[in-house]
This record gives structure tokens, C-alpha cells and sequence, in this order.
């Protein structure tokens, strides 16, 4: 097509007019840098000329230093300097948006230590890989592949995968809750579900309240969102109800400052892996309700829960209401590679949702989902969970213990989970982190949950990915740093 | 741990005391309707009683209606009214904002007509999953879990599974484009990437020039994201110039109105089906060039182009600049199921996209990106390109013949691709559609393409799916409907 529309005239020679096309089209950009040029038999023909005309036009062209030759790849157009296309550079810092900015500024990914193979790192809370049936998965995948293959090969329903839905429902009814008027989007994991719920609910300027500390994926996104952050202290009873009830009045005097949104995360809190009681959950609950505070609700790794047939989401008190929006996820302990998560929420609001998704991303994949769903259903998901609640629970009995023997603590926080809290006698864990660096062992600073300077001497510790020996030897290198610093 | 807080008496009897908690809170609502509640035999071993104080407890509560047991099965709380806990109603109509709301009003997949497999549908134009080589994928699943299954289902990096990334690097090299200072982001397919760019580098009130027609989902994620829409006509002859000129001087004049951005895909252009020849990419990419108007330029379909080596993107003219961000796609042709698509553009922009891909939802599946690396790298792409390019450039000369012989149009548009657009000659599309609904005939009108009026008279065909003989019947009904309309 780009040749095809030549004009030879009768005045030239052949070659000299192919040569000055090709060459002009070249210096004009038209057949960009280092790309293939038709090969002089494809050319002939393109042409109507005979093949010597194009042999001599391609050699003059390489005289010229337009064109080279490499022998059994073909012709190539030189990589020089395009005379009437040079530089064009926009300046993207001054197009980028508050969103964009802010995204980039909080992304801790970009500013944190990076993971060495040669480091004893306590930063991931990231499930251990080796515990994955990968067996009962390629089953799944075999299962699913062979009897709708074409079908979730294709496009699918922004909702997700209908099968899914309906075990998630299920699930979600196992859980106590009513979902008789509830309905559930499956998204690209828990942050798109906080993502798409914010973004589609809140306006710059609005206050939301949450826990300080608390999850920093969220705390980016609300930033990112320009919300106003009302924070709510945790300490080591767990939230502080008095500080709650105060933010609560003082902002319900006047419409400006009114709260729109409340985010919780009552099971193994990020960080502080604190697990609210039922008693406190309803507290909760009810106080939102009395203020018409809209509650998301995180779902984080509420299937460690030992005892977890006792204690339900805070969405299980909100049957007959449509006040709460739970964000659910398997993907924080299973396969988060595959980026699968659900919101669960009044049916008109997921159909909201819905159409939000759909002009995002449209759906998450319709093979995962397939996949997921029928690992799932032949459970091999209830076999995982048991086996990962005792290997997890040992290993944090274990932390635990090193923590108490060999660091010297204000106070230790967690109940299960992946993860501890130390809040620490006044020291920086900056400061902290640096030592620990130079002796080949990494941790997450507290001070990112935070939304004030409250965190500067806390630590949160992973340890699902790593040995006893390591959770021990890195522990004692942690208490000596502090015992030094001290 | 609900339970386990429990303080027994001396005065009352045992029984009447866990009937009483158990009422209070199933009458407080912290024991959800429905939930089930531990075995007598648990439940003495969690209070430290005897199992026959909590069987007639609850016997009790049975009696009073507050729990029922379901033989094998259990016992659960009752779905009556929670007399504390009754109707919390938020409006979420009044919480949605602009995005939310515009999504839903734009979503046509809410508003058009469904599909019913009794329809003859023209509406669709994603791919023909017969067509999939699904031995083919199995293959590379197996492959890539067995050679890196912990890694690919564990937690991934926001710009993308690398190996991915190179092939797509390289890819993009064989059209014609100097990767040297280009890097990629992958997405969850084409949707997520225009999102991406225009949720990164746009603010309400922006102004983005683009095609008029154009596809869809691009005009609703722009008026979702509140910008100003400029467009410039597509007719027959394929993008006016001469209008594009006018708008680009016209807006120019004021800092108010100018233009940010350029949305254009050159290739089987939705709806229109036109190509792009490679002159006008060039005079398209120095007028924007010109204006400082970066361009983002949608490489839709690009992989169907039968003489493809000869037709460069027209990112491929921005090789040592930064002015062209190019999203691509297999999924509109290959397992769109997968959600799959990629950004390429300057490093530090992409750099800062992935800033915002993480922010938003972490990453794509690496799972669906190991699985569709291996099957890239195996040349199973390249099979299937060939295949399907012969496959769907059939079927759309014959779409094209039958449209000739049985619909009386203005013009017929369309170089290939999966579609063909049609001009009726003055005939409106949605009363035609009404009518070929009767007879079992849907297709897509052309109007949801249009940013003004202009295309009430148009209709886009999509035939990747139907066969031969759907393809000849459901056209000739159209025609014999436009026939009694004309």
C-alpha cells in the first residue's frame, strides 16, 4: 500500500525515480528507522518494473547511505537522524493529574528497599507459594478448559463469571450472610474492588473515616482520590471507641464535613493484626448506622480465622439494609497471581458497579475465574485453608515467641494471620531499618499506615515466606539493632 | 470468641442463663438470621458446662421461636425482623459520582438489545472462538506451571510479566518502531489501557480531538472522565482534513480550548472498517506534531492487515520522541477472554502508568501472561494470524458481496477487519433495527458511534461470528426491511 501508489513518468530512468520516492519517503519518516523494506523482487512486482530496476534504485539507496543490506534477512532502512522529523517532547510532568501524581509519589514499591534473594525479609505478608496445590490446579484448568474452553476463551459479563458468583453467594450465605437482596462484581482482586467503590462514590473533597493506622494500598487510593482522611487511633486494645465517637460528632455539626464513607478491616488488621470482636463489630456497625456513614468493609484474610464459624463480617448484621459494601478476596493467601477478588453488596449498588467495571476494564479474566471456580467447587480450597491456618498459626506462635525473647517491645500485636505489629520504645524505624539493612535483614517500617507521625517507631513483620531458622536468626538481628540503638 | 465471653451465675439456672444470651443476641442482631450456631456439644465445651443445660437451652429458644435445627444439617437463627437493627437505607443514587453516573448512562450493554441464540446477530465483532487452538494453549499452561508455577501464581510486578514484556518489545520492533527508549505496561486489555492514559493525564474540562465516528467505549470513558470532546468526521474518503485543520486553528486560538490529546486508530477503524494509508498517518502524526498534541493512537485489529509489513503504526514516526502513546491488543482477536493488552510509549511515562496500574489494581494475571507468552513464543500466534486472516478476509468479501447485492446504501465502508459500516440513504437505523428484530435480525445502529447526529442513518455489521449462510439470510432481511422503510 505505501508503494502502491507510485506514479512512474516517462521522462526518468526507472531506478533514479524508484531511488527519489524511497529516499524521500525516508527522509520524511514515512518508512521509520530500521524497519524492512519490500524485498527487490516484492518491489518489482508492486511496481510493474522489471527486477534490475529495483536492484539498481536499492543500490544507489545503500551508496547513499539510506539503506543497508544484511544477506539472508533482507533491507533495511539506516538508523539516521530524520531530518524533517526530529524531536518532538512533550512535557508529560506538567499533563499529569492529581491522581497520577499522587499514585506515583505514595508508591512504596518505587521508594521502599528492594527484595535481594540474600536478605531476610519480613516486608511481604505474600502467601508461600509452595503451599499451592499446583496439581489440583492444572486438574482444574484441565476440567474447565475441556468443557467450556470456547467459552471463557471469549469475551464475557462484567459481573464475572456466573458460576463463581453463585459460589461466592454461597459462600458469603456460609458466612451468615442473607444475600437474598445482596448481589457480587468479581474484580481484578481486593484494591480494584476499594478502587472502583471510590472512584465511583466519592468526589474530591469528601471525608472518609478509617483506622490509624491501616492499609496503605488504601490510604494511596483515598489520597489519589482527594478524600479528607479521618483517622481513628488503634492502640493495643484495638480501636478506640471514645476517639470514634468524638471524630463522629465533631464532624456531623456541619455538611461540609460531613462523612460519607467508614473503611474497616476487622479481621487481622493491616498492620496492627488486631481481630475485632463481635460485640465491638456490632458497636461498629450500629454507630455508622446512626450517623449514615457507609461502611466498606475489608475482608482480609478472614478465612485464617481459627474459630471463623463464630465470628462474622460486619456485612452478616446488615441483611435487611444496604449500608454495608464488603470487599472479600482469596487472593491474599491463595494464588495472587491470578488477581481475583469480590464486592458484595446491595444488588442496585453492584449494578452500579457494574457498568463502572465495564467501562474500566470491561471484565476480569474469564479463564481465572473458570479456573478458580472449579478448584473451588471440588475443594480444594477448604483442604488449602485447613492446612494453611495450622501452618501459619504455628509459624505465628513462633514469631511471637522470638519477638518476646529477643526484642524489647512497648507492646506486640497480632492474633493469627501473616503478620505482626511492634510498637517499639521510642525508636525510629528508619533509623532501625538502615542497621538492620547492613545486617541482611529487611522489615516494613510502621510509619506507611499511618496517617500522621503516630507510627515512627513501629514495625510490622511478614513472615509467611520464610524459614523457622530465618524468622529466628532475623528476629535476634532486629532485637540486637534495637538493644544498640537503645 | 462470640461465646467465649460469656460469665455464668450462681442464682439462675445454667439453662436459662445461655437461653437469655443467645436471645439478647440474636435480638441485637449479632447473631445474623440464618447463621448457623455451634453443636450442643461445642457449645458445652466452649462454656464449660454440661451438654444437656445448652440442649435445653435450646429447646428453649426453638420454642420461642428463635433458632431451628434442620436434621444432618444443624441449627440457625431464625429470619424474623431484628427488632434493634431494622431498615438503614443510603441513597446511593445521591452518593454516585459524575464517572459512576455517566458509565451507567453510556453502558450499552445495559441498553441494547440482548443476544438470544435464536438471533442472527450483526452485532458483535469479537472473534470466532472455533477458531482458538486450544490444544495449543493447554500446551503452554502446562508448560509455563511446571517450569515456573510458584512464581506465576504468586504476587507479580505492576508493569508486567517480563518475559511478556520483551516478546511485546520485540514484537513492536518488527513494525517498524525503535524500542530503544519505548518501554511497556501491560493491561487488563485495550479498555484498561485507554482508562489508564486518560484517568493519568486527564482533567474535567479537557479537550481531546478524536474521529467522528469512533468506537465507543473510547467516547464513554472520555465524557465519563468529563472532558471536552472534539471531532472531526470520518466520510467516505476517510478522515477530513480539512475539518481537522479548522478545529486544530480554531482551538488553538484560546489556552482554554486547547486541545490535550488525540484518540485515532488507523487500522479497521470502529465502526468504519477504513485503513489508514501511510501518508495520512504521516500528515496526521506532523499536524499534531505541529499543534503539540500528543496522540494516542488505538492499534485496534492492526494484526488482521494482510500486506502488515508495508503499514507502519504511526508510533513508528515518534521513534526518538515521546508524542505517540500506542495501546494494543491480541484479545479483540485472540482469547479476549484473557483481558490482555499492552501500552507502549516513552520509558518515563510508562513509568509513571505503572505508578497507576499498581495503584488501581496491581497487576494483570501473570498466569494469563505466562500462558500467552509461551503460546506467543511457540508460534502459535503466528499460526493463528494466518489462519484467521485468510478465515475473516473471506468471509468479508463475502459479507461485502451480499451487502452489494441486497442492501440499497448511500456507501459501504470497510477494508477488512471484522466489520463493515454501512451509509442507508436517509433511512433512520433504529427504526430499522425495531424491524429486523421481528424477523430475528439484531445488528449494532451506528448512532452509539457518533458524537453529534450524524449517525442515525448507519448501521456496523459485525459477521466474525455467523456463517456463510447466517451472514447471506440476515443481510438479505435487512435489505428487504429497508426496502419497506424506503
Amino acid at each position: 500500500m505505501l508503494f502502491s501508489n507510485f506514479e512512474l513518468n516517462e521522462t526518468e530512468p526507472i531506478y533514479i525515480q524508484i531511488k527519489n520516492q524511497i529516499s524521500d519517503m525516508i527522509n520524511k519518516g514515512l518508512i521509520p528507522n530500521e524497519s524492512k523494506l519490500p524485498s527487490t523482487r516484492e518491489l518489482s512486482d508492486i511496481f510493474k518494473v522489471s527486477r534490475n530496476s529495483v536492484i539498481l534504485a536499492y543500490e544507489e539507496l545503500k551508496a547513499e547511505g539510506y539503506i543497508y543490506s544484511i544477506s539472508g534477512k533482507g533491507t533495511f532502512a539506516s538508523s539516521k537522524e530524520v531530518s524533517s522529523n526530529g524531536g518532538w517532547n512533550i512535557d508529560w510532568n506538567n499533563l499529569e493529574n492529581f491522581y497520577c501524581k499522587t499514585a506515583n509519589e505514595m508508591d512504596i514499591i518505587k521508594n521502599e528497599i528492594e527484595w535481594r534473594d540474600d536478605l531476610i525479609s519480613f516486608k511481604s505478608i505474600s502467601p508461600n507459594g509452595e503451599l499451592f496445590n499446583i496439581e489440583e490446579l492444572k486438574k482444574s484448568f484441565l476440567n474447565r478448559i475441556s468443557l467450556e474452553g470456547h467459552k471463557i476463551l471469549n469475551y464475557g459479563y462484567a459481573k464475572g463469571y456466573k458460576p463463581l458468583i453463585d459460589y461466592l453467594l454461597n459462600y458469603m450465605n456460609s458466612k451468615g450472610v442473607d444475600t437474598s437482596n445482596k448481589d457480587i462484581l468479581i474484580t481484578n482482586g481486593f484494591t480494584e474492588g476499594l478502587d472502583l467503590v471510590i472512584s465511583s462514590f466519592t468526589n474530591k473533597g469528601d471525608h472518609i473515616i478509617c483506622e490509624n493506622p491501616t492499609h496503605n494500598t488504601a490510604i494511596k487510593i483515598f489520597r489519589a482520590c482527594g478524600l479528607n482522611i479521618v483517622g481513628v487511633d488503634i492502640d493495643k486494645d484495638g480501636l478506640n471507641f471514645d476517639m470514634l465517637d468524638e471524630k463522629l460528632n465533631q464532624h456531623s455539626k456541619s455538611p461540609d464535613s460531613k462523612i460519607k464513607l467508614a473503611y474497616i478491616t476487622p479481621s487481622y488488621h493491616n498492620p496492627t493484626g488486631i481481630v475485632m470482636s463481635p460485640e465491638k463489630r456490632y458497636q461498629f456497625y450500629n454507630l455508622m448506622k446512626k450517623h449514615n456513614i457507609a461502611i466498606i468493609e475489608d475482608g482480609f484474610n478472614e478465612e485464617l480465622l481459627y474459630s471463623s464459624s463464630h465470628i462474622f463480617p460486619i456485612c452478616s448484621l446488615d441483611n435487611f439494609s444496604n449500608g454495608v459494601i464488603y470487599i472479600g478476596s482469596f487472593s491474599k493467601i491463595l494464588f495472587p497471581g491470578m488477581r481475583i477478588g469480590w464486592i458484595l453488596a446491595d444488588k442496585a449498588l453492584i449494578n452500579k458497579l457494574e457498568s463502572v467495571k465495564r467501562c474500566k476494564n470491561i471484565h476480569v479474566s474469564f479463564l481465572d475465574q473458570g479456573i478458580l471456580f472449579d478448584y473451588l467447587q471440588n475443594g480444594g480450597f477448604d483442604k488449602y485453608v485447613k492446612k494453611i491456618r495450622k501452618f501459619y498459626g504455628d509459624k505465628f506462635n513462633f514469631a511471637y515467641e522470638c519477638i518476646h525473647k529477643y526484642i524489647d517491645s512497648d507492646y506486640i500485636l497480632g492474633d493469627g494471620g501473616l503478620h505482626i505489629f511492634l510498637k517499639l520504645k521510642n525508636i525510629d524505624s528508619r533509623e532501625l531499618l538502615t542497621k538492620c539493612y547492613g545486617d541482611g535483614v529487611i522489615f516494613m517500617p510502621g510509619d506507611i499506615f499511618y496517617l500522621d507521625d503516630k507510627g515512627y517507631d513501629t514495625v510490622r513483620l511478614g513472615f509467611s515466606r520464610l524459614s523457622y531458622e530465618e524468622i529466628e536468626k532475623g528476629i535476634r538481628i532486629i532485637g540486637k539493632n534495637i538493644d544498640e540503638l537503645s
